[in-house]
């Protein structure tokens, strides 16, 4: 019995798995080896979602926010007095906290009035049907508002499908087909339904200027600083981009990492059309803040956008052509060079005015200089291939086809360049920039005494940020 | 008294705007203008909406299923054996329908089981604090409830930063803040707090459940056949762009609407990078459906996206080079022109395959000529250049700038869509296409018998609606 016992207790602890028996040690052994690999791998998770608030702390700051305010709105629930006077509907102001504190304030802003409109439109347009229902006798009351509530739900379901709509106010509408669904059913039961609709509608109130006046008060992370930033990053990376391929194509840098992911940068510029889109969206929502007076022309940033993708779209091309396999002689290459590096360098010294004229909201005194110098540039280059022509230059064509259409790239970004400058340059006027600054013509940094030190330190956290997000 | 009285009336009528003084006839016209222009405004509006629905009439049926699911589950709270049994929390079921039933199946699965796993979590989370809390004795519970709502409510918000969580379970995070918070407030408060949890949870089950029936039994939207017909289409509109452009620059068409548009195509290829990412992202979570088997490699059609924007970038430099202002010869033209669009053509053939290729799910066996034909056709354009080298064309190298970046354009793109080739060739090895059909070799229609003319239909259709999305 006892050697059997020992003998079952053994066997037990044998698993087959795929043919191949696992026996006691080795199965500890296996279980050791999986715990260990999942704990370095939450380890690893948290480590990674620390540096996420780490590299921008306003993330950090907005969950604070989110606790503060709920533990502020729960204490509509706890505190006697407050919970006689709003019922336990208070839960609706706990609701309302959780669904519409957003990150930016021009969410939570936007949330917060689709929510309150929603809900009262909803209220009242349920209210008559409840009124004509109940007019109409016991027996069809029960029809009518099942019709009006599959009409009414269908019409407003398919009105968010329609683009303005969707875009100003997709969240109103699903908060009022929600609203309307709750009253006209709970008109069937519920006699006081004025009373619960009042309190709720206050109660929606309550929650949504509490999410407002913390959002607008606790260190506020708006949209449209956000847009603003990405739009002058983007004009930066464009720069670094499109000088860095230049050069590493005629210098032949050996290129490090550094350089690498300044190149690759015009990537995220191709990739930021919905971010651009959102913010911007939000943006009008927001309140004048900072350098942005009321009605600031958001939506002009999204044609700036536009055209930059245009621009990054060239350079995705040229370092497209760049690494192609087509061998370009040295000699050539070596004529082109300089001026095709004072392309370069003259173009990402446009964007990066612009984006300083942006920046500093002045018009730049600089910036025609400059685009100027752009084009004479591309004409010199211009000049350089005639040469060939005129056989001053004597090498076969197979040799010069890579650096062709590397030039004709060149072009084709400055004319994009220069479709950048117009729509900053219509920024400018759509939103009073300040004019130049003639006196302080300074070479080194024009305009950027006009930026507190603070200033400028919040915009480069926020623009790293960007960079990582 | 008469005569002033008179006097007093007419001037009531008189209003000054901007220093011009209106009269009661002006007034009232200008009142019929605007009621007028609001009223056609509004027509306007209102056909442009009913459009959305009938190039897409998936958009209709869902309206319809919506109004149905929402009249279905208001039934819970009509009868009353069904009210009895889960109370006031029916309410929950209807909240449930309005926020889960989404367009697409996947997003609606995807909502519903968020919203049933966010809520039970954070139940049994609620109740572990709140006997926590209750153990502690009546004077600490309030802050003992209080700063653990703080501290998940923080956490789980911060949560939402993290990319993993943010695509996978957003809406579940929020409803675990949302339920945590209802949960442990009400429990300082309600007894029975057991029964209204079991209740809500119930009524959720219910709700979601109904919704994925619904979603799933009447014409079911499927995010995976929508993301597979975008990449097919956007395969096609490659393959016309690419085409129209060469063809536009070398033979010179004049350009009607029709062309320009299918040139222009490619723009919306370079903007379907959300679109692509959310679908997939839907696509994980719905049932095996028609062609799509369960774990059908959801994840490479965004990497065929990427390669197919890459591809469309050269196209947009192909086109601002097409349309700059560089002159060339007409000869030299003339002389490439055949080599040139003989690329465009079989480039645009390869890409036409492929999307064949995917629609047919079946691997083709004409693909590896049509590549080798591309191969071959931008060979023969390097050729068709040495012959400049040779003598044999005799044209100043100004003339033929355009060209050549031209043609060293077609190279890069050629190379893209080999790049695509590759992408494709992995989905068919991942998704286990069925293996080419040796038989049926026709030239014309190759593999389009293998759909039937109501799956074609079908597909077209949605191809129709998303060119308009």
């Amino acid at each position: 019995m006892t050697i059997n016992e020992g003998v079952t207790k053994e066997t037990e602890w044998r698993i087959k798995v795929d043919g191949v028996i696992w026996k006691r040690g080795e199965i500890s052994c296996i279980m050791w080896t999986f715990i260990a690999s999942l704990y370095f791998k939450l380890c690893e998770f948290i480590k990674k979602s620390w540096e996420i608030g780490v590299n921008d702390p306003r993330k950090f700051i907005h969950c604070v926010k989110v606790g503060i305010t709920l533990t502020v709105v729960s204490l509509f629930y706890y505190l006697n007095p407050l919970y006689d006077g709003v019922g336990g509907n208070a839960m609706w102001a706990v609701m309302t906290v959780v669904v519409v504190f957003e990150y930016t304030a021009g969410s939570t802003i936007y949330k917060g009035i689709n929510r309150i409109c929603g809900t009262t439109l909803a209220g009242l347009l349920a209210f008559g049907v409840h009124w004509v229902a109940s007019k109409a006798g016991e027996k069809i009351e029960l029809i009518i508002v099942g019709v009006f509530l599959f009409l009414i739900a269908s019409v407003a379901t398919f009105s968010r499908f329609i683009p303005i709509i969707k875009a100003r106010s997709d969240y109103g509408v699903m908060i009022f087909i929600l609203t309307f669904s709750l009253v006209s059913i709970s008109g069937y039961r519920i006699d006081e339904l004025f009373d619960i609709a009042k309190s709720r509608i206050s109660t929606i109130i309550i929650g949504t200027s509490l999410c407002i006046i913390v959002c607008l008060i606790i260190r506020p992370v708006w949209a449209g600083l956000d847009l603003y930033v990405l739009v002058i990053g983007n004009l930066n990376k464009l720069a670094d981009s499109f000088q860095g391929c230049v050069a590493q194509y005629f210098e032949e840098q050996t290129s490090d990492e550094e350089s690498n992911k300044k190149m690759m940068a015009y990537k995220s510029v191709l990739n930021s059309k919905v971010t651009e889109e959102t913010m911007a969206n939000f943006a009008r929502w927001e309140p004048p803040h900072g350098k942005f007076n009321f009605r600031h022309p958001w939506k002009q940033y999204l044609k700036i956008g536009a055209t930059m993708r245009r621009c990054a779209s060239c350079i995705e091309a040229l370092n497209g052509c760049i690494n192609s396999e087509n061998k370009t002689s040295y000699d050539i290459k070596k004529i082109m060079s300089a001026a095709s590096m004072k392309v370069g360098a003259n173009s990402a010294s446009v964007l990066r005015e612009l984006a300083i004229t942006i920046k500093t909201m002045t018009k730049s005194n600089k910036l025609d200089i400059l685009v100027i110098e752009m084009n004479n540039g591309a004409q010199e280059l211009q000049k350089l291939l005639k040469c060939y022509d005129d056989g001053k230059i004597e090498i076969p064509i197979m040799e010069i086809i890579e650096v062709v259409s590397v030039v004709s790239l060149l072009d084709e970004i400055v004319v994009r360049v220069k479709d950048i400058v117009k729509c900053v340059e219509e920024l400018s006027d759509l939103a009073k920039f300040k004019p130049a600054v003639l006196a302080k013509c300074n070479k080194s940094k024009p305009a950027d005494n006009k930026i507190s030190p603070e200033d400028q330190n919040d915009d480069e956290r926020i623009i790293k940020t960007l960079q990582i997000v």
